[in-house]
């Protein structure tokens, strides 16, 4: 392959994270056959997982962890659950469906950095994978890089194995993406330099062109979340430099 | 759930109506199986019914009719089979296929409110649910509130159950939508504002953004059309509060 | 139908080519018993062929071919093939995986006018069918008809049996189409303008608007590729004037 080095499965960076919004047993079998080398976790996106009867919802878990494959259930969800201050249940019910994995997320409600260290020790300590994330989802909301950097710091030192940077499903009007979907290079630059390891980051990139640059950026071993199913394998060629984006970078210049 | 009150199957509001530009029977079998619970109508797009094989056809008609969903060919079919002035023969064959509904619009075609109220009538007559749609494909032509309101209340009195409002696959420049995909919301509230029972409506609102706007503004029943295949859930977890963005409708004021 | 005269299978015209970032063996099959009769060619697209298990790709290869529909891996991948030096090796492993056509590109990589002739002429006498492309992806680069008519000739003469117009996965910025992806008309008119036979070329047209002006201005038999696989039904309907916009063509005048 042109870009060379790619990580093979199990990996701790090079990680792809699948937006999963409503895929069928059939579908996510059948994508599993084909590329499930390629996924490292599968994300039940917004709090679709309440909405699947418990036989689909077993079966898709039971699928996905046969892989090999991480699985979570949507941030929102246990935003929702820490609302209504019922994390623990919430906790003990994802772990007795199979989820291998918690989002930890304040996209939605205000959460203190007390709540959020608890929540994600909490988490650690039941056996989940945690998976925090940083960035709010409304683009009023300000995206500061200090307090960013000072989230993430703690995260890992409570407990976090990844620190997921906020993109949404759409890509666009938020944290590092401004309205065009365009990556705020300065935004992220003082980011990677503030933090001492940028590959515990998770960077939520759904659009073709923002994935492009990160691997531009950081090689074919980057993080990428909020990955569309139908996408894996054009995302997998772009990191192993098999279409044109990602090649013409290895070529020599002409 | 967060904003609770949402109907359960069958309903007369909260519909939700899929687009289906062609799922093959794998795909919609695997569809239904996941998120039935949450689709009411079943759009064949545009023609594509005139482009299956028989077999195919009437073994999808069957799969969606036996999780109790109406179905039904797009409303252009129907606009051609007027033009021919085969219009019986047509909802003769819909029926022999298994269809349980119809579509009466005016999207391409003229048509005159004696030759409508006759098509609506026919159809009702000859057992099918009647869709009808309000609101030209083409964006030169003009959408006079008035006009809309007049034919609403004339459709329902013919024997429309519900009447659709365009806004086509892609939800620009159509009807309430500007160019953007934004909603009008002075023509939707001038619209709503002269109808006896705006629930009789059911929005066609292909885009997200769209689909959050009509909850925040009519609640989690509002009845929405032109949902694509794979957003059947994340619609319906906007609809009961578990998505960002009518999650944060229902949180306490900071 | 209302548009008439859409050719049969198989054809040498009204082709349409699909671009396969990725299905799962289910997914294929369930759309070539839906749609089988619609599609002329499948291009795995990027360089996905080289991420398949041997396994997984032979059974897709052999599901294409046997609806006598042509299949052949990205352009993207043979380019470097060529880099590598290694074109004849790679050629015959795609004919012994059964792909049955290959692509000649330099989207890009440089190719000299004698490199590609070679190419062309090594492919076709190695029995498979050959789909040469002009136009470059970088946005960059200059689409100069002259050249491009002088690139189409060539081809034709040496073997290939159509030739394809970049217009890449997304259909903007590239070729024929400006940043909105539009078709920029005075260029197209003067590239089919200059060529003897402009059904020998099939346009890359992934976006719904640029399908229905290719077929508005050449008719339902165009050759068109980039097609989604969830739009194969959606464009036939456009083709035969089942959907509103070609629909529209056909009717007679107000």
């Amino acid at each position: 392959f042109p870009l060379g080095n790619r990580m093979e499965k199990p990996r701790t960076s090079g990680l792809t994270m699948l937006i999963d919004k409503g895929l069928g047993l059939g579908e996510i079998r059948d994508l599993l056959n084909l590329a499930g080398d390629y996924i490292d976790f599968v994300k039940l996106g917004f709090g679709t997982s309440a909405l699947y009867s418990n036989h689909v919802l077993e079966e898709k878990i039971h699928l996905v962890t046969s892989h090999g494959i991480d699985i979570y259930p949507g941030g929102t969800f246990l935003e929702v659950a820490i609302l209504q201050d019922k994390l623990r249940e919430y906790l003990a019910m994802a772990r007795d469906f199979g989820f291998t994995a918690v989002e930890v997320s304040d996209g939605t409600i205000d959460l203190s950095l007390e709540a959020r260290a608890e929540a994600i020790n909490l988490a650690a300590d039941m056996g989940f994978k945690v998976l925090s994330e940083v960035g709010k989802k409304d683009p009023n909301d300000e995206f500061e890089i200090k307090d960013i950097v000072q989230l993430v710091n703690q995260d890992l030192a409570n407990g976090s194995s990844h620190v997921i940077v906020e993109g949404r499903e759409s890509g666009k009007s938020v944290g590092l993406y401004d309205q065009h979907g365009n990556i705020i290079m300065s935004d992220l630059e003082e980011l990677v330099y503030s933090l001492p390891n940028a590959s515990s980051l998770i960077w939520e990139a759904p659009i073709k062109e923002q994935q492009q640059e990160l691997i531009i950026r950081f090689g074919p071993n980057v993080n990428i979340g909020n990955v569309n199913p139908h996408e894996v394998l054009a995302l997998e060629s772009l990191r192993v430099g098999l279409r044109a984006d990602t090649l013409k970078t290895v070529l020599p210049r002409k």
